[in-house]
């Protein structure tokens, strides 16, 4: 038996990442699951699949659902009331980088409040003041985290995450993958990703049968 | 207090229908919610938003997620293993006009079987052979039943089903909507829909407020 464990792939500009965010922590807590949190970008992802902008905005009844069902799953999950970004979709480039450049122990808490800030607070998180503010409210050196966050090594290690979700056939976001490379799309899914990582880490190993 | 009912519009091509059909009965027993089965086109729901085929097919790497997502769902919930069409969507025109014809008490049982033939058996439902058969099997006089789904009249029937569903805003498969024309996209949301259904049919009316 080995630890259980879930990769968490997500963009900032994403309304289903942030339902994901939201919700990750005392599920995976519950479950037994080691969450590594990977902030990435979906711009490259659907550039490569032809897309134009958002699937919600290319497509946009499938936009006007999402909004309703975002409302609606919202509130079935105690979250305050949804405020849409207006440009939607936000850059959330800066937003990614700050979570790359954060140790494992501070990106869920700065992600979280970040996503909050975007989509419960109707703040514009692509403005460099407001993730300077979520990061001080976090008790962050904002200023020192911002330039590290700038940095090219840190950019690079972002754009790595990018070309990592590309190779396992990433397509959307939030993205739940498993040890054994299972993809598991979207906030629907965040459930059957967590009990498929505890299951393959309670298998017995294919060595040893 | 009125009764609570729920509008199944579902495609025969459609896989996520396919998990829909078959796990709607006992839910919707269950929650007391009367259902109206009705069988529409995707195509020119699709056609209208500009796709050149199934976004499955458009967007491959979600096609593929797709097809391990629906045959976990599928273990999951029970069923069969998926058997994947090929083509992919098939026809399911001539799907849709018997289950039009048919009447409501028979509607269901057609789906489930045919959506069972296309999904779990392997079985080329655009065939007319095939198509028989299933009504056959269920105790229709198959010749008869397919006669008068291509009448004029019946194919009328579909079409204006196909229009309702546009003009309600529906753009993929299945969908569910309540007495108060709320949308809820996808088989994931059946539940939620059921509870919605449920909810405005035991609210006060606004008029006795």
């Amino acid at each position: 038996m080995t630890r259980a464990t879930l990769d968490f792939y997500y963009e900032f500009a994403s309304p289903y990442s942030y339902l994901a965010a939201s919700r990750l922590g005392p599920l995976a807590e519950a479950a037994g699951v080691h969450v590594e949190w990977k902030p990435f970008l979906l711009g490259p992802i659907f550039a490569a699949q032809g897309y134009s902008s958002s699937p919600f905005n290319v497509y946009p009844l499938k936009g006007a659902h999402m909004w309703r069902d975002l409302a609606r799953l919202a509130e079935r999950y105690g979250l305050p009331p949804v405020t849409r970004p207006e440009p939607f979709p936000v850059n959330g480039l800066l937003g990614a980088r700050v979570a790359t450049r954060l140790n494992d122990a501070s990106r869920p808490a700065f992600s979280r409040a970040l996503f909050r800030a975007a989509f419960a607070e109707g703040r514009d998180i692509s403005d460099r003041t407001v993730v300077r503010q979520v990061l001080a409210g976090l008790g962050h050196f904002c200023d020192e985290v911002i330039d590290q966050a700038e940095t090219q090594a840190n950019k690079d290690k972002l754009r790595a995450t990018v070309e990592e979700a590309q190779a396992l056939g990433i397509f959307g976001a939030p993205t739940f993958v498993t040890a054994d490379k299972e993809l598991f799309w979207g906030n629907d899914r965040l459930e059957m990703a967590l009990e498929h990582a505890v299951q393959i880490a309670h298998a017995p190993q294919a060595a040893a049968q």
